[in-house]
Protein backbone atom coordinates (compact mmCIF):
# COMPACT_ATOMS: atom_id res chain seq x y z
CA UNK A 1 0.00 0.00 0.00
CA UNK A 2 2.25 2.51 0.51
CA UNK A 3 4.15 1.89 -2.40
CA UNK A 4 0.95 3.28 -3.97
CA UNK A 5 2.43 6.86 -2.90
CA UNK A 6 4.47 6.33 -6.15
CA UNK A 7 3.11 7.09 -9.67
CA UNK A 8 4.52 4.05 -11.27
CA UNK A 9 3.31 1.62 -9.01
CA UNK A 10 -0.38 3.31 -9.39
CA UNK A 11 -0.39 3.25 -13.02
CA UNK A 12 1.05 -0.61 -12.80
CA UNK A 13 -2.04 -1.75 -10.42
CA UNK A 14 -4.60 0.61 -11.36
CA UNK A 15 -5.00 1.31 -7.87
CA UNK A 16 -4.76 4.66 -5.82
CA UNK A 17 -4.55 6.20 -2.41
CA UNK A 18 -7.51 8.00 -0.87
CA UNK A 19 -6.14 9.69 2.72
CA UNK A 20 -8.81 11.10 5.60
CA UNK A 21 -12.75 10.85 6.11
CA UNK A 22 -13.59 13.13 3.65
CA UNK A 23 -12.61 12.03 0.59
CA UNK A 24 -13.33 8.31 1.71
CA UNK A 25 -16.85 9.73 1.72
CA UNK A 26 -17.20 11.08 -1.51
CA UNK A 27 -16.09 8.03 -3.04
CA UNK A 28 -18.31 5.49 -1.56
CA UNK A 29 -21.16 8.41 -2.13
CA UNK A 30 -19.98 8.20 -5.83
CA UNK A 31 -19.72 4.62 -6.08
CA UNK A 32 -15.89 4.02 -6.91
CA UNK A 33 -14.60 0.81 -6.36
CA UNK A 34 -12.52 1.27 -2.74
CA UNK A 35 -10.75 -2.47 -1.94
CA UNK A 36 -9.58 -1.34 1.49
CA UNK A 37 -9.92 0.52 4.10
CA UNK A 38 -6.87 0.91 6.63
CA UNK A 39 -7.42 2.68 10.09
CA UNK A 40 -7.03 2.78 13.89
CA UNK A 41 -8.89 0.10 15.60
CA UNK A 42 -11.33 2.58 17.81
CA UNK A 43 -12.16 4.43 14.83
CA UNK A 44 -15.68 3.26 14.31
CA UNK A 45 -16.25 6.56 11.74
CA UNK A 46 -13.72 4.74 9.10
CA UNK A 47 -15.25 1.29 10.20
CA UNK A 48 -18.67 1.96 8.63
CA UNK A 49 -17.10 3.85 5.87
CA UNK A 50 -15.44 0.33 4.74
CA UNK A 51 -18.70 -1.44 4.92
CA UNK A 52 -21.15 1.07 3.41
CA UNK A 53 -18.37 0.51 0.66
CA UNK A 54 -18.40 -3.07 0.46
CA UNK A 55 -14.51 -2.93 1.24
CA UNK A 56 -12.38 -4.54 4.03
CA UNK A 57 -11.72 -2.65 7.01
CA UNK A 58 -8.48 -3.25 7.84
CA UNK A 59 -7.41 -2.39 11.52
CA UNK A 60 -3.65 -1.30 12.00
CA UNK A 61 -1.42 0.37 14.50
CA UNK A 62 -0.48 3.94 14.64
CA UNK A 63 2.74 3.16 13.07
CA UNK A 64 1.26 1.43 10.32
CA UNK A 65 -1.28 3.72 9.25
CA UNK A 66 1.89 6.60 9.11
CA UNK A 67 3.71 4.53 7.10
CA UNK A 68 1.18 3.67 4.34
CA UNK A 69 -0.81 7.20 4.77
CA UNK A 70 1.00 10.12 2.26
CA UNK A 71 0.73 12.61 4.64
CA UNK A 72 3.24 12.60 7.79
CA UNK A 73 0.82 13.04 10.98
CA UNK A 74 -2.12 10.74 9.32
CA UNK A 75 -5.39 10.62 11.39
CA UNK A 76 -6.69 8.21 8.93
CA UNK A 77 -8.37 6.38 7.30
CA UNK A 78 -6.44 5.31 4.18
CA UNK A 79 -8.08 3.46 1.79
CA UNK A 80 -7.21 1.68 -1.94
CA UNK A 81 -8.71 2.84 -4.59
CA UNK A 82 -9.60 0.86 -7.98
CA UNK A 83 -8.93 3.67 -10.37
CA UNK A 84 -12.01 3.94 -12.59
CA UNK A 85 -11.28 3.28 -16.42
CA UNK A 86 -9.75 6.20 -18.40
CA UNK A 87 -12.96 7.19 -20.38
CA UNK A 88 -12.64 10.75 -22.62
CA UNK A 89 -15.77 12.62 -21.24
CA UNK A 90 -17.97 13.09 -23.84
CA UNK A 91 -19.40 16.52 -23.04
CA UNK A 92 -17.70 19.95 -22.46
CA UNK A 93 -14.34 18.83 -20.47
CA UNK A 94 -11.03 20.84 -18.90
CA UNK A 95 -7.93 19.19 -20.93
CA UNK A 96 -4.65 20.02 -18.04
CA UNK A 97 -1.38 20.47 -18.94
CA UNK A 98 -0.24 21.34 -15.69
CA UNK A 99 2.02 19.94 -13.90
CA UNK A 100 1.31 21.35 -10.32
CA UNK A 101 -0.71 18.14 -8.51
CA UNK A 102 -2.37 21.00 -6.37
CA UNK A 103 -3.49 23.05 -9.12
CA UNK A 104 -4.73 19.59 -11.03
CA UNK A 105 -7.18 18.95 -7.67
CA UNK A 106 -8.42 21.80 -7.81
CA UNK A 107 -9.37 22.39 -11.37
CA UNK A 108 -10.93 18.50 -11.37
CA UNK A 109 -12.95 20.64 -7.89
CA UNK A 110 -14.12 23.23 -10.40
CA UNK A 111 -14.54 20.77 -13.40
CA UNK A 112 -17.25 18.93 -11.62
CA UNK A 113 -18.44 21.75 -10.05
CA UNK A 114 -19.62 23.39 -13.42
CA UNK A 115 -20.58 20.42 -15.01
CA UNK A 116 -17.58 19.54 -17.20
CA UNK A 117 -15.46 16.22 -17.03
CA UNK A 118 -11.69 16.53 -16.98
CA UNK A 119 -8.85 14.69 -19.11
CA UNK A 120 -4.86 14.70 -18.57
CA UNK A 121 -2.28 15.49 -21.27
CA UNK A 122 0.54 12.78 -21.07
CA UNK A 123 3.04 15.53 -19.10
CA UNK A 124 0.60 16.63 -16.44
CA UNK A 125 0.46 16.16 -12.76
CA UNK A 126 -1.46 12.36 -12.34
CA UNK A 127 -4.79 12.88 -11.78
CA UNK A 128 -4.96 10.13 -9.15
CA UNK A 129 -1.90 10.84 -6.89
CA UNK A 130 -2.55 11.56 -3.42
CA UNK A 131 -2.32 15.35 -3.69
CA UNK A 132 -4.47 16.16 -6.13
CA UNK A 133 -7.45 14.11 -4.97
CA UNK A 134 -7.13 15.74 -1.88
CA UNK A 135 -7.14 19.14 -3.46
CA UNK A 136 -10.20 17.95 -5.70
CA UNK A 137 -11.89 17.37 -2.08
CA UNK A 138 -14.05 14.37 -3.72
CA UNK A 139 -14.94 15.73 -7.28
CA UNK A 140 -12.77 13.08 -8.73
CA UNK A 141 -16.08 10.49 -7.82
CA UNK A 142 -18.84 13.16 -9.59
CA UNK A 143 -17.32 13.76 -12.78
CA UNK A 144 -15.58 11.67 -15.83
CA UNK A 145 -11.90 11.61 -15.94
CA UNK A 146 -9.83 10.56 -18.63
CA UNK A 147 -5.50 10.32 -18.18
CA UNK A 148 -2.95 10.21 -20.94
CA UNK A 149 -4.98 12.09 -23.65
CA UNK A 150 -2.39 13.01 -26.44
CA UNK A 151 -5.20 14.20 -28.74
CA UNK A 152 -9.02 14.23 -28.51
CA UNK A 153 -11.19 12.94 -31.11
CA UNK A 154 -13.73 14.75 -33.10
CA UNK A 155 -16.46 16.27 -32.07
CA UNK A 156 -14.73 18.25 -29.44
CA UNK A 157 -13.29 21.93 -30.52
CA UNK A 158 -10.37 23.15 -28.24
CA UNK A 159 -9.92 26.32 -26.53
CA UNK A 160 -6.61 27.54 -25.49
CA UNK A 161 -6.12 29.56 -22.49
CA UNK A 162 -3.38 32.32 -23.67
CA UNK A 163 -1.82 34.87 -21.57
CA UNK A 164 -2.64 37.52 -23.93
CA UNK A 165 -3.96 38.08 -27.68
CA UNK A 166 -7.03 35.74 -27.56
CA UNK A 167 -10.83 36.33 -27.65
CA UNK A 168 -11.74 37.81 -24.26
CA UNK A 169 -13.19 35.11 -22.07
CA UNK A 170 -16.01 37.06 -21.15
CA UNK A 171 -17.07 36.73 -25.42
CA UNK A 172 -16.41 33.06 -25.94
CA UNK A 173 -20.37 32.96 -26.26
CA UNK A 174 -19.64 34.16 -30.03
CA UNK A 175 -17.43 31.99 -31.57
CA UNK A 176 -18.29 28.85 -29.71
CA UNK A 177 -20.19 26.43 -31.52
CA UNK A 178 -23.18 24.97 -29.40
CA UNK A 179 -23.85 21.77 -31.45
CA UNK A 180 -19.93 20.79 -30.31
CA UNK A 181 -18.52 19.44 -27.03
CA UNK A 182 -15.70 21.72 -26.18
CA UNK A 183 -12.77 20.99 -24.35
CA UNK A 184 -10.21 23.85 -22.85
CA UNK A 185 -6.88 23.35 -22.42
CA UNK A 186 -4.87 24.59 -19.36
CA UNK A 187 -1.35 25.21 -19.45
CA UNK A 188 1.54 25.09 -17.16
CA UNK A 189 2.85 28.03 -15.18
CA UNK A 190 5.14 30.09 -15.85
CA UNK A 191 5.86 29.33 -18.81
CA UNK A 192 1.67 28.20 -20.00
CA UNK A 193 0.81 25.96 -23.05
CA UNK A 194 3.20 25.17 -25.58
CA UNK A 195 3.26 27.55 -28.73
CA UNK A 196 2.30 24.47 -30.82
CA UNK A 197 -0.81 23.22 -29.15
CA UNK A 198 -1.92 27.02 -28.89
CA UNK A 199 -1.83 27.35 -32.49
CA UNK A 200 -3.43 24.05 -33.48
CA UNK A 201 -6.58 24.81 -31.11
CA UNK A 202 -9.58 26.30 -32.90
CA UNK A 203 -10.21 29.42 -30.34
CA UNK A 204 -7.78 30.99 -28.25
CA UNK A 205 -8.98 32.90 -24.99
CA UNK A 206 -7.82 34.94 -22.50
CA UNK A 207 -9.15 36.60 -19.26
CA UNK A 208 -8.49 39.97 -19.41
CA UNK A 209 -6.09 41.39 -16.06
CA UNK A 210 -5.08 44.64 -15.38
CA UNK A 211 -1.54 45.76 -16.04
CA UNK A 212 -0.22 45.35 -12.21
CA UNK A 213 -0.14 41.67 -12.64
CA UNK A 214 0.93 39.40 -15.84
CA UNK A 215 -1.06 36.29 -15.07
CA UNK A 216 -3.18 34.23 -12.65
CA UNK A 217 -3.06 30.87 -10.98
CA UNK A 218 -3.40 28.18 -13.33
CA UNK A 219 -6.32 26.52 -11.31
CA UNK A 220 -7.82 30.23 -11.02
CA UNK A 221 -7.72 30.35 -14.69
CA UNK A 222 -9.17 27.15 -16.09
CA UNK A 223 -11.57 27.46 -13.65
CA UNK A 224 -12.84 31.05 -14.44
CA UNK A 225 -12.89 29.73 -18.37
CA UNK A 226 -14.65 26.86 -16.84
CA UNK A 227 -17.48 29.17 -15.25
CA UNK A 228 -17.90 31.06 -18.59
CA UNK A 229 -18.51 27.75 -20.65
CA UNK A 230 -21.13 26.33 -18.07
CA UNK A 231 -22.79 29.91 -18.37
CA UNK A 232 -22.96 29.99 -21.87
CA UNK A 233 -24.21 26.32 -22.02
CA UNK A 234 -26.99 27.13 -19.29
CA UNK A 235 -28.22 30.41 -20.84
CA UNK A 236 -28.18 28.35 -24.27
CA UNK A 237 -30.48 26.01 -23.02
CA UNK A 238 -32.82 28.76 -21.41
CA UNK A 239 -32.98 29.85 -24.88
CA UNK A 240 -33.42 26.69 -26.98
CA UNK A 241 -36.26 25.53 -24.33
CA UNK A 242 -38.14 29.03 -25.04
CA UNK A 243 -38.22 29.13 -29.04
CA UNK B 1 16.56 36.09 9.92
CA UNK B 2 15.71 32.01 10.66
CA UNK B 3 12.77 33.43 13.34
CA UNK B 4 11.20 35.37 10.68
CA UNK B 5 9.57 32.14 9.59
CA UNK B 6 7.40 32.53 12.58
CA UNK B 7 4.30 35.19 12.11
CA UNK B 8 4.86 36.29 16.48
CA UNK B 9 8.42 37.42 15.54
CA UNK B 10 7.09 38.93 11.49
CA UNK B 11 4.83 41.11 13.38
CA UNK B 12 6.79 41.67 16.25
CA UNK B 13 9.85 43.43 13.77
CA UNK B 14 7.60 44.13 10.76
CA UNK B 15 9.31 42.09 8.52
CA UNK B 16 9.08 38.98 5.99
CA UNK B 17 10.90 36.63 4.26
CA UNK B 18 11.39 36.78 0.08
CA UNK B 19 12.65 33.76 -1.43
CA UNK B 20 13.71 33.04 -4.49
CA UNK B 21 14.91 35.17 -7.53
CA UNK B 22 10.82 35.74 -9.03
CA UNK B 23 9.98 37.06 -5.59
CA UNK B 24 12.56 38.87 -4.89
CA UNK B 25 12.45 40.64 -8.65
CA UNK B 26 8.83 41.48 -8.25
CA UNK B 27 9.45 43.14 -4.81
CA UNK B 28 12.55 45.39 -6.13
CA UNK B 29 10.40 46.22 -9.54
CA UNK B 30 7.36 46.91 -7.10
CA UNK B 31 10.05 49.17 -5.04
CA UNK B 32 9.50 47.43 -1.97
CA UNK B 33 11.59 47.97 1.30
CA UNK B 34 13.76 44.96 1.06
CA UNK B 35 16.78 45.60 3.42
CA UNK B 36 18.82 42.11 3.24
CA UNK B 37 19.63 39.26 0.58
CA UNK B 38 21.55 36.48 1.63
CA UNK B 39 22.42 34.30 -1.36
CA UNK B 40 25.20 31.72 -2.63
CA UNK B 41 28.44 33.60 -2.81
CA UNK B 42 28.52 32.76 -6.76
CA UNK B 43 24.90 33.73 -6.91
CA UNK B 44 25.98 37.09 -9.51
CA UNK B 45 22.03 37.30 -10.38
CA UNK B 46 20.88 37.43 -6.93
CA UNK B 47 23.60 40.31 -6.10
CA UNK B 48 22.86 42.19 -8.64
CA UNK B 49 19.21 41.99 -7.96
CA UNK B 50 20.03 42.89 -4.38
CA UNK B 51 22.21 46.34 -5.54
CA UNK B 52 18.92 47.23 -7.72
CA UNK B 53 16.96 47.15 -4.36
CA UNK B 54 19.43 48.84 -2.42
CA UNK B 55 19.58 46.06 -0.20
CA UNK B 56 22.61 44.76 1.52
CA UNK B 57 23.93 41.82 -0.16
CA UNK B 58 25.27 38.68 2.31
CA UNK B 59 26.83 35.86 0.73
CA UNK B 60 26.61 32.58 2.62
CA UNK B 61 27.32 29.07 2.27
CA UNK B 62 24.57 26.55 1.43
CA UNK B 63 24.15 25.21 5.03
CA UNK B 64 22.98 28.88 6.18
CA UNK B 65 20.52 29.28 3.44
CA UNK B 66 19.44 26.16 4.02
CA UNK B 67 18.67 27.30 8.05
CA UNK B 68 17.35 30.79 6.94
CA UNK B 69 15.06 29.99 4.18
CA UNK B 70 11.43 28.89 4.73
CA UNK B 71 11.59 25.86 2.04
CA UNK B 72 13.61 22.21 2.61
CA UNK B 73 15.94 22.98 -0.28
CA UNK B 74 16.72 26.03 -0.96
CA UNK B 75 18.79 27.50 -4.25
CA UNK B 76 18.55 31.01 -2.95
CA UNK B 77 18.37 34.22 -2.57
CA UNK B 78 16.20 34.83 1.13
CA UNK B 79 15.68 37.95 1.13
CA UNK B 80 14.05 40.29 4.16
CA UNK B 81 11.10 42.87 3.64
CA UNK B 82 10.05 45.44 5.54
CA UNK B 83 6.47 44.88 5.20
CA UNK B 84 4.38 47.97 4.20
CA UNK B 85 2.34 49.84 6.67
CA UNK B 86 -1.26 48.00 6.42
CA UNK B 87 -3.23 50.41 4.47
CA UNK B 88 -7.05 49.72 3.83
CA UNK B 89 -7.26 50.09 -0.12
CA UNK B 90 -9.54 52.76 -1.27
CA UNK B 91 -11.36 51.09 -3.71
CA UNK B 92 -12.54 47.63 -4.67
CA UNK B 93 -11.30 45.13 -2.51
CA UNK B 94 -11.30 41.12 -1.37
CA UNK B 95 -11.68 41.20 2.28
CA UNK B 96 -9.86 37.33 3.65
CA UNK B 97 -11.27 35.43 6.02
CA UNK B 98 -9.27 32.19 4.70
CA UNK B 99 -6.85 30.19 6.85
CA UNK B 100 -4.60 28.48 4.24
CA UNK B 101 -1.78 30.26 2.91
CA UNK B 102 -1.63 28.99 0.01
CA UNK B 103 -5.41 30.32 -0.97
CA UNK B 104 -4.91 33.36 0.70
CA UNK B 105 -1.90 34.06 -1.85
CA UNK B 106 -4.13 33.05 -4.82
CA UNK B 107 -6.65 35.65 -4.12
CA UNK B 108 -3.77 38.49 -3.54
CA UNK B 109 -2.70 37.36 -6.65
CA UNK B 110 -6.46 37.41 -8.75
CA UNK B 111 -6.73 40.58 -6.50
CA UNK B 112 -4.08 42.37 -7.88
CA UNK B 113 -4.68 41.09 -11.82
CA UNK B 114 -8.57 42.49 -11.61
CA UNK B 115 -7.28 45.64 -9.92
CA UNK B 116 -8.49 45.12 -6.63
CA UNK B 117 -6.84 45.79 -3.34
CA UNK B 118 -6.62 43.01 -0.28
CA UNK B 119 -7.26 43.01 3.70
CA UNK B 120 -7.14 40.17 5.86
CA UNK B 121 -9.51 39.38 8.94
CA UNK B 122 -7.62 38.72 12.12
CA UNK B 123 -8.00 35.32 12.57
CA UNK B 124 -6.82 34.59 8.43
CA UNK B 125 -3.52 32.98 7.07
CA UNK B 126 -0.95 35.90 7.38
CA UNK B 127 -0.75 37.96 4.22
CA UNK B 128 3.07 38.23 4.68
CA UNK B 129 3.69 34.94 5.69
CA UNK B 130 6.53 32.75 2.75
CA UNK B 131 3.59 30.32 1.90
CA UNK B 132 1.33 33.08 1.00
CA UNK B 133 3.92 35.32 -0.53
CA UNK B 134 4.76 32.47 -2.67
CA UNK B 135 1.54 31.72 -3.96
CA UNK B 136 1.21 35.26 -4.70
CA UNK B 137 3.98 34.97 -7.36
CA UNK B 138 5.06 38.80 -7.02
CA UNK B 139 1.52 40.01 -6.58
CA UNK B 140 2.25 41.07 -2.85
CA UNK B 141 3.66 44.60 -4.97
CA UNK B 142 1.53 45.01 -6.56
CA UNK B 143 -1.59 45.85 -4.79
CA UNK B 144 -2.34 47.62 -1.25
CA UNK B 145 -2.66 45.11 1.50
CA UNK B 146 -4.35 45.73 5.03
CA UNK B 147 -3.84 42.97 7.47
CA UNK B 148 -5.66 42.04 10.78
CA UNK B 149 -8.99 43.78 9.64
CA UNK B 150 -11.71 43.67 12.20
CA UNK B 151 -14.59 46.24 10.55
CA UNK B 152 -13.99 48.12 7.18
CA UNK B 153 -14.99 51.48 7.61
CA UNK B 154 -17.51 53.40 5.67
CA UNK B 155 -18.11 54.15 2.51
CA UNK B 156 -17.23 50.21 1.74
CA UNK B 157 -20.05 48.05 0.99
CA UNK B 158 -19.69 44.41 1.63
CA UNK B 159 -20.40 41.00 -0.56
CA UNK B 160 -20.43 37.72 1.56
CA UNK B 161 -19.60 34.91 -0.87
CA UNK B 162 -22.26 31.85 0.19
CA UNK B 163 -22.59 28.46 -0.94
CA UNK B 164 -26.58 28.86 -1.80
CA UNK B 165 -28.93 31.67 -1.25
CA UNK B 166 -26.99 34.65 -2.59
CA UNK B 167 -27.54 36.23 -5.76
CA UNK B 168 -26.49 35.00 -8.71
CA UNK B 169 -22.49 36.12 -9.38
CA UNK B 170 -23.62 36.85 -13.17
CA UNK B 171 -25.89 39.24 -11.78
CA UNK B 172 -23.93 41.32 -9.60
CA UNK B 173 -24.23 44.16 -11.46
CA UNK B 174 -27.95 44.47 -10.77
CA UNK B 175 -27.86 45.10 -7.21
CA UNK B 176 -24.00 46.88 -6.34
CA UNK B 177 -24.16 51.38 -6.09
CA UNK B 178 -20.93 52.07 -8.79
CA UNK B 179 -20.75 55.11 -6.28
CA UNK B 180 -19.35 52.50 -3.47
CA UNK B 181 -16.15 50.38 -3.07
CA UNK B 182 -17.21 46.99 -2.53
CA UNK B 183 -15.56 44.23 -0.62
CA UNK B 184 -15.58 40.57 -1.45
CA UNK B 185 -15.62 38.66 1.71
CA UNK B 186 -14.03 34.95 1.15
CA UNK B 187 -14.28 32.23 3.61
CA UNK B 188 -12.34 29.63 4.89
CA UNK B 189 -13.27 25.99 3.87
CA UNK B 190 -15.06 24.36 4.69
CA UNK B 191 -17.17 26.04 7.29
CA UNK B 192 -17.12 29.32 4.81
CA UNK B 193 -17.97 32.53 6.83
CA UNK B 194 -19.43 33.15 10.45
CA UNK B 195 -23.16 33.44 10.34
CA UNK B 196 -23.24 36.38 11.72
CA UNK B 197 -20.85 37.79 9.19
CA UNK B 198 -22.50 36.77 6.75
CA UNK B 199 -26.09 38.01 7.74
CA UNK B 200 -24.02 42.05 8.52
CA UNK B 201 -23.05 41.96 4.95
CA UNK B 202 -24.82 44.14 2.81
CA UNK B 203 -24.84 41.72 -0.50
CA UNK B 204 -24.77 37.67 -0.55
CA UNK B 205 -23.38 36.29 -3.48
CA UNK B 206 -23.47 32.38 -4.88
CA UNK B 207 -21.43 31.05 -8.11
CA UNK B 208 -24.14 28.65 -9.16
CA UNK B 209 -22.94 25.17 -9.84
CA UNK B 210 -24.16 21.82 -11.10
CA UNK B 211 -25.02 19.22 -8.46
CA UNK B 212 -21.82 17.21 -8.29
CA UNK B 213 -19.95 18.96 -6.45
CA UNK B 214 -21.17 21.40 -3.40
CA UNK B 215 -18.85 23.99 -3.18
CA UNK B 216 -15.23 25.32 -4.98
CA UNK B 217 -12.14 26.01 -3.12
CA UNK B 218 -11.81 29.26 -2.07
CA UNK B 219 -9.01 30.80 -4.03
CA UNK B 220 -11.29 30.05 -7.59
CA UNK B 221 -14.80 30.98 -6.08
CA UNK B 222 -13.06 34.37 -4.62
CA UNK B 223 -11.06 34.62 -7.89
CA UNK B 224 -14.50 34.17 -9.72
CA UNK B 225 -16.46 36.85 -7.89
CA UNK B 226 -13.29 39.33 -8.56
CA UNK B 227 -13.32 38.78 -11.82
CA UNK B 228 -17.23 39.35 -12.45
CA UNK B 229 -16.35 43.04 -10.28
CA UNK B 230 -13.88 43.86 -12.90
CA UNK B 231 -15.68 42.66 -15.85
CA UNK B 232 -18.55 45.09 -13.73
CA UNK B 233 -16.42 48.59 -13.70
CA UNK B 234 -15.27 48.04 -17.04
CA UNK B 235 -18.34 48.34 -18.41
CA UNK B 236 -19.65 50.86 -15.96
CA UNK B 237 -16.70 52.66 -16.99
CA UNK B 238 -16.87 52.15 -20.63
CA UNK B 239 -20.67 53.48 -20.85
CA UNK B 240 -19.80 56.47 -18.67
CA UNK B 241 -17.43 57.31 -20.84
CA UNK B 242 -20.13 56.98 -23.75
CA UNK B 243 -22.51 59.17 -22.36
Amino acid sequence: VAKLQRVRERRRLGLALLEGPRVLEAAVAGGARVLEVYGLSDDRISESLARRGNAEWIPVVPAVLEMIAPTDHPRGPVGVLETPPSEVPEGDLLWLHVGDPGNAGTLVRAAAAFGLGVASAPNAADLWSPKTIRAGAGAHFATTIATDVRSLPEPHGTIATVVSGGIDSRRLAEVLDPDRPWAVLVGAEPAGLPEQVIRAADVQVTIRLGEAVESLNAGVAGSIVAYELAGWRTADEASASRD
